[in-house]
């Protein structure tokens, strides 16, 4: 019962507690041996760290995301980065732009800094740039927009290389900085990617991207690709908040992406895999099941399905209990509502298909398909 | 010449970088030994945390602090702690009662809610707790006192049994919170322990420790002993800002402190004795090649000697340049002045004895007395 629970069940929990998540294949032999190897010399990992972060593992990540070593600084995961990014560019009371949907955590967040936000659409390629541009022009003014740049949280879909490019522009013009979560983006498993150069080359976007997606949650190490000007006031602000991220953390991930047998992309590699998989057998079984009840696209990579209640007559808080009731448990799309009562996100269901087995995710759907009305096929 | 620099150097460094720690006596094989068990079953490791931390680790903290396990909540080290304790206690733009001289990071720290202070002196029995008792009583409003309870950073003393009473019967009457910095509480050597159960009754007091003075500072692992009226706001918080600590250090840490061999005393019991000897050596050596020149009184435990300078014609800045020159290291006084310019904390030296050996301590010394007018004896 538990397994089926699980299966399509994330982030159900209020900011005190995120539901449990593992990775489809975690590299434990390698993260073993990298560990007992650290051991046997463990000078670095038991005294503090240079505040940015281990200085090869920010050399690895910043040859991967093609910027120079000096932007990047390491984080205490992703939350941490938007954390972070909110304190450094978003001024005391002032207004943010956000998805809509959005990942509840970056308005936790936010909140720190201010309850003013500026509900964007998220469309099938992504913001709705135009409609901030719309905002914008009729005179709105924002610190910053935040959006999840690839397979998006709840969403699923990409920004597309265009609009990357529309959005960074308007930033530019009105002087605003982008918040860019991209913890999903290595998940890739279909379509083209759409770029994060566009992100890099200009001084207004924050990129915050981690291993929690790829090596696993537990570590709590993220990072971020830092325009130059914000290096310093992040690190001072690292400087007042925690010091710096754990440097038991730092040199375990240091030896593990650097052990030259390509043992990251092995492990990301298989993780696609597996995700492509269960995306596909999720998709299936909804068609199957639940023909005609729910629209659905099939995800070019990450963790989630968005999909909309075809029949605008289900009342999604009855169906959620009737699922419950059944022994299945997903995401009610509300929950990731801009603003409660707005938008169309309460006509969404989220599914996560990460954690599941091809058996488990067609046992969910089964039970699923007898909680909205008929009992399915 | 690089190990006599270090010898006497702590925390000169700006909010950008803390100068680098050791343990005298770092468990290391006991480390290699939890680790290599923990990625037998690396479930929990790589998962994200119960949010206030794990469980087990909480419970072992809790019988060491004689309290209910609900009121600890792991932090990412002492500073995080505090950063907690201030966003969760001080409102923006209060004021805060602090040591002077003052641990600067805490400075640091509460500069992200207010920069207003009420520096209090720290006398040979800690916080001058009738000092602020006036201060109060002619109309002074606080939102918080902050103190280092134990071993104090920089000043070396401890707060009396006395005071700790008197000083939470002032908050409880006055109605603020006291943050209670305990980073070297375990590190006592002479003298007698002055109990923390006062802290632990009353509900105006965050308790913040870590293991960063007794397992190593790279471990970014710490906790606050709560209120219970706290223990919701700070968890909240943590979800709010960063979701929780790395469940990897927490799952090593925990089967370190758990691993029923009294390892975790052993620890702390060998560096105690290093540092007793280390102490002892420095305020020898002090006597024996500046006799006068400066007053010191042989720590009870901790890490640091706060000497005075006894002749109040010396210039510390060319003092420190002389010093520097002469090729040893301390730590100015005027760096721990809780307002720049005031107190007496320009009038002594911070020497750290904890990464010094024996002969790297005397020669340190003696290399100090030549940067002495008349150049020591």
């Amino acid at each position: 019962m538990t397994a089926h629970l699980t299966a399509l069940a994330r982030g159900l929990a209020p900011p005190r507690g995120f539901v449990g998540s593992s990775l489809a294949a975690p590299p434990v032999e390698a993260i073993a041996r990298a560990s007992a190897e650290l051991w046997q010399d463990p000078h670095a990992a038991l005294r503090y760290s240079p505040a940015p972060g281990f200085p090869v593992l920010r050399e690895w990540i910043a040859r991967r995301e093609g910027v120079d070593p000096g932007r990047i600084v390491m984080t205490n995961g992703g939350m941490h980065g938007l954390t972070l990014a909110v304190l450094t560019v978003v001024e005391r009371g002032t207004t943010v732009a956000v998805d809509d949907p959005v990942f509840p955590g970056f308005l936790w967040a936010l909140e720190v800094a201010t309850p003013h936000i500026l509900p964007v659409p998220v469309l099938a390629d992504g913001f709705d740039v135009e409609h901030l541009a719309a905002k914008l022009a009729a005179g709105a003014r924002i610190a910053a927009a935040y959006t999840v740049a690839d397979f998006h949280n709840p969403a699923q879909v990409s920004l597309s290389a265009a609009k990357r490019r529309a959005l960074i522009d308007l930033a530019e013009l009105h002087g605003f900085h982008v918040i860019v979560d991209d913890p999903y983006r290595e998940l890739r498993f279909a379509g083209r990617d759409q770029g994060v150069a566009v992100f890099h080359d200009s001084d207004r976007v924050i990129h915050v991207n981690s291993f929690t997606k790829t090596l696993g949650p537990g570590w709590r190490v993220g990072w971020l690709v830092l325009p130059e000007h914000l290096v310093d006031p992040v690190v001072g602000l690292r400087g007042r908040l925690d010091v710096h991220t754990s440097s038991v953390t730092q040199a375990i991930v240091e030896r593990l992406v650097t052990a030259g047998d390509e043992l990251f992309d092995q492990t990301v590699r298989a993780a696609r895999t597996i995700y492509r998989q269960r995306a596909e057998v999720l998709v299936d079984a909804l068609h199957q099941h639940l023909p005609g009840a729910l629209d659905v696209q099939l995800p070019e990579g990450g963790l989630f399905l968005w999909a909309r209640l075809a029949d605008d007559g289900i009342d999604p808080a009855e169906l959620f209990r009737r699922a419950v009731a059944a022994g299945v448990v997903y995401q009610p799309g509300e929950y990731f509502a801009a603003e409660p009562g707005r938008g169309s996100a309460d006509r969404h269901l989220r599914f996560s298909y990460s954690e599941g087995t091809p058996g488990e995710l067609r046992e969910a759907v089964r039970r699923l398909a007898t909680a909205f009305p008929g009992g399915g096929s």
